[in-house]
């Protein structure tokens, strides 16, 4: 194997890490650099409300969790890519829909960056966006309801990795592949014709700005290498986004080896407004491509899939003076860029400086064309011709920045498990703080704003043994939160995470707080099985299928007693929650459902599928403790064999109301 | 409507406190009963461990989830009942048949109860088990590794609400039906005849101290009520399980009214040493009944399910000495034992008044036949000859009673929304603190014990709305921690829960961290498709059937290009972590994956299905960040059309490994 000498270097600080960690002799006890009134710091008493709202990714698992700070509270897991066994998400007839795709239903998925839109450059609290990394696709969730209500999947690519992240005013939520693929025709090719047939794709996902509704509005076709992250430009940079770039060796197999042989990988740096001329110019190709858009409507609280069936392309070979590569020292991971954005940060994973690129000097390397050749008919800037300065000896392994309202940036670094906080002007280094351990992203409140918040920042882990009550071999992810408001950092809390806290993004909260909604309007309530009162509920059967309109209210279930059921029936229980006050859920559960239970919030009507096995009775209750008499709240299903005379009804008990049963 | 006086009073009290919470006049100050150095005393340093396990079930989640006190941090969820899109719990191959039961496969219930196994009535360390409440079943979670092992179904029941809960040595847990259904013989009755045909059943599941392992040892058929809650005797009352009874009206309908009518309902007090001596007598019953036994094999990383036949029963009408009724102020919630065993405390939660009974004039009045008469061929003894006195003016809506080291009681009471605490000895109440908001279960941490570690009150809450930043109409669940070691109570904290807190348990951490288990060793991984180093790792194809022995390990797959896969083929990957660190999983994703992916622990197997459903080359890789090399571990899968000569191969580029390929 041709291990190149960097590699081996990193390799080795690795090794010596590994020892470190495994001896006990950690790179700093942690009570060290502990604030002494941090108690009081991360401290929000019974009955205040925490100062910042964090989103983070679940990673792996596929969700967003929102976070109080200083407390690093969980204030709930937001359902995205995957099925919620807590409130029905992917489980009710309602939601299902959302995690359709091209391959089919997917119940889990793997998801990475959570975007606030923004406005102007600063977050507006109006929307959440975040991709599916592994079936790609772009979600987006309503931040008035924290609800997921958007989801449209992205052709042509493969690990959509460096995704999904925001223009300077929510024109555009962009999404570049991970890994390049066979794209178009035949792509029943051998892995091993990477170079001449994989190629990677840059999604532009435009976004309506009143209701928030995407739609792949076109994609670049560009150089088969791996696409890691993205950031926008703003301020002077608008209308460009920067990408990180990986395996320009073009690697197939054994990438940890084979992908890090050269000494410079790419920022590629892309014009969407030149794009956006191309494809006013009606340069776009029109290629074949199915993939689907899922939209849950508020008013029927029901989802629904759409197949689309082509894709707009414009292809970075044919076309010119959109794209241009800048070369950057090695495998680099994050590229960030500053408030004003005249800066951008790339940081090279195996590379010992962290470069930081004048986006003043690119425009004027293109316009005296500054090249060092070309990379797959993309222009190659010369490195020199781009760059503002390096910042030197950062640490070991840098991967991302984000920014405070000092004039201060902070990059996280992985191999040395350390914050190290830097000054964006003279590009020294001020600070560095150690990290429980080996920190990934990180996240500054308002840390990609034009004017960020500050404050914070808070480091996102993937190693937490021993900072916790062990769990077995199976441990939490976890995340800490650092004061920055100081000269020094200093640490305050950790605090641990559902899932992995990939990426996250921070606002104050009263970006979020001015916009929420606390239920769902019965009157507005235009789901097809809804009983909006218990006059409306009823029973019908169709063929096999059998209809129950039921309402849930402290504390009964309307019908609670429903016989006529027969072996071989598929019954749908759509259950109104009749209530209109906050905080009081009802939830259904029936015996031997094998679909799911439901939870269901004041207003809104959700379903559960229930194909009885056996004869009998079956008993069904509200699984959400809403009153004293909530374990009153209970009723029984008669399931009788098929072809038996028992009638469709529901009602039986003296007090139980009389209402009208339809049959079809 | 023939609404009871007492019930009125409660809607009242309900109904006023309601506009109370409406107009924001709660019921102090949460400001005013913090303690003032309650930052300092929830602050769990970094780097520091936390003092207690807490184990909540998540209520409608259906799982359990792990916290450390005081800190109030969740550190794991461990999926029980529901599956888990985090770590591929009822996802992956191996763990799908831990949710089969006999109605299907179950893929989220209703979990309320955790109860940690006892030796000599403490807290042992050893499992928590948890009821499914939907689909009657009880779970065996194993301490060491914090993963369920067993499951099993528990039939003749609905709704496994009084479950499980343990004996003085774990000799049993113990699981009551909460709704009674018709059982035996033809149960495809009206629902109308409750009162002729349905039943109750309370289960008995021996424990194998050696391994934990469950078996259904015998059902006592009992009167047709609604079973609630059940603590098991301890010290003087060793070999008695005291349960609540509601709706003693047998109402079928409506129960918010029609189970609300009489004064009084009834604890059943069980004598299980008789029952066992009935059992040995040879005297039990054999019923026909299908139910599930699942269980998780540590070696072979998989679940297996096995489907019993016949449950041995006892006719409590036909065999006397086991049940007796104790009359009890009404619909009663909770039935808890005194850590001396001779105090049985019953909450009716629409009663004044908090009945404490005596196990010694329990056993007393029985010598005597002090009986007031019978219901369904029950003694019922008269509430005045087991009463050892009642708490006066509690509070509204008592629920639960646990007890401290001091010789205190607390209660929660729901309506009032409060802890009340009263001396254990002259029944007095000495304390009580306002609780956000309506408390249902409390939890003293050992509070079930016989020599109680105290300290704190847990309050386990029905409703938050206030209490943290909002989330939209769903909000998050909740618990309180309190101080109990002064004379006063004082609040600490409001913490968030996953799920609802439903019931939790607690105890001091040694009794859990003496016993960790941090990784699995490989070498004994008896898994059948494992590769236990790269050399085993290989494909093999039968028929359709593709199966892929694949490692992980930093920071590659092994294999990572793989082609010859037949649109059409069932493709089996079966990833095993060669790892032997702790804290290094690997997950493990492909594009277009309809069942899951997988997260895999350090010498674990699992194995995900992927059904491939067009022609091209799908991106694989690595979902968990393990390494600065993480991003590089990745691989590709071609697939080709059915029938398509491409052979069945992998490691096609220069540094990938050679390895034999088996085909059949």
């Amino acid at each position: 194997m041709n291990i190149s000498t960097n590699y081996t270097r990193l390799m080795m600080a690795t090794a010596v890490l590994s020892v470190t960690f495994a001896t006990g002799c950690k790179p700093k006890k942690a009570e060290s650099v502990v604030s002494g009134d941090a108690a009081q710091k991360v401290y929000v008493a019974p009955g205040k409300l925490d100062e910042v709202y964090m989103f983070a990714s679940g990673g792996f698992s596929g969700q967003v969790a929102a976070y109080g700070l200083p407390s690093g509270r969980l204030l709930k897991v937001i359902p995205v890519f995957a099925q919620n066994p807590e409130n029905g998400w992917g489980y009710s007839e309602e939601t299902k829909a959302m995690l359709n795709t091209s391959h089919g239903f997917i119940p889990w998925d793997d998801a990475h960056h959570p975007q606030l839109s923004k406005t102007d450059g600063a977050d507006d609290g109006r929307w959440l966006f975040i991709n599916g990394n592994n079936t790609p696709r772009i979600a987006r969730i309503n931040l008035a309801t924290f609800k997921t209500e958007e989801i449209i999947e992205l052709p042509n690519s493969g690990g959509n990795h460096s995704s999904p992240y925001c223009t300077e005013n929510t024109e555009y939520v962009v999404a570049g592949t991970r890994f390049s693929v066979p794209i178009g025709g035949n792509t029943d090719v051998p892995i091993s014709t990477y170079k001449e047939n994989f190629r990677g794709a840059l999604s532009f996902v435009n976004v309506d700005q009143a209701n928030g509704n995407m739609n792949l509005a076109f994609q670049l076709l560009v150089p088969g290498v791996d696409y890691d992250l993205v950031r926008s430009g703003k301020g002077v940079s608008h209308g460009w986004m920067f990408f990180t770039c990986y395996n320009s060796e073009q690697a197939n197999t054994l990438l940890e080896v084979n992908a890090s042989q050269r000494d410079k990988d790419f920022v590629m740096a892309v014009n969407w407004k030149k794009a956006e001329e191309y494809i006013k110019q009606g340069k776009g190709k029109k290629m074949p491509a199915t993939y689907y858009h899922n939209k849950y409507d508020e008013k029927t609280h029901s989802a629904t899939s759409n197949i689309m069936k082509e894709v707009l392309t414009l292809d970075t070979r044919e076309l010119k003076d959109i794209v241009y590569f800048l070369p950057c020292p090695k495998s680099p991971h994050g590229a960030d860029v500053s408030p004003d954005g005249e800066s951008i940060v790339a940081s090279g994973k195996l590379a010992a400086t962290i470069p930081v690129f004048s986006f003043k000097k690119i425009t004027e390397a293109i316009a005296n064309k500054a090249f060092e050749g070309e990379f797959d008919a993309v222009p190659v800037i010369k490195y020199e011709a781009a760059l503002r300065g390096e910042v030197q000896k950062p640490g070991l392994g840098p991967l991302h920045t984000e920014f405070d309202d000092k004039g201060n940036a902070y990059t996280s670094m992985f191999v040395s498990s350390e914050i190290v906080k830097w000054n964006l002007k003279t590009l020294e280094v001020v600070d560095r703080i150690p990290t429980y351990y080996s920190i990934g992203h990180l996240c500054v409140v308002g840390g990609d704003n034009k004017k960020p918040y500050g404050k914070y920042v808070i480091a996102l882990n993937k190693i937490t043994k021993d900072r916790y009550l062990p769990t077995g071999p199976e441990l939490t992810q976890s995340a800490q939160l650092i004061d920055i408001t100081g000269e020094k950092m200093s640490l305050l809390l950790d605090f641990p995470t559902i899932g992995e806290p990939h990426y996250a993004q921070a606002c104050a909260a009263d970006i979020i707080l001015k916009n929420q909604k606390k239920i769902y309007n019965l009157e507005e309530n235009h789901h097809p099985y809804a009983a909006k009162n218990e006059k409306e509920t009823k029973i019908t059967r169709n063929g096999n299928r059998v209809d129950v309109y039921m309402t849930a209210i402290r504390s009964h279930l309307t019908p609670d007693n429903i016989e006529g059921i027969k072996l071989g029936d598929e019954v749908y229980f759509h259950v109104t929650n009749l209530e209109q006050d906050w905080d009081v859920p009802h939830g259904f559960a029936i015996k031997g459902a094998e679909n799911s239970e439901l939870l269901v919030m004041p207003g809104e009507t959700q379903t559960i599928k229930w194909t009885p096995k056996a004869t009998g009775v079956f008993p069904f209750y509200c699984t959400d403790f809403c009153s004293a008499l909530h374990q009153e709240m209970q009723g029984y299903a008669r399931v009788s064999p098929a072809g038996s005379n028992v009638a469709l009804k529901f009602g039986t008990g003296d007090a139980a109301p009389k209402n009208e049963i339809a049959k079809k």
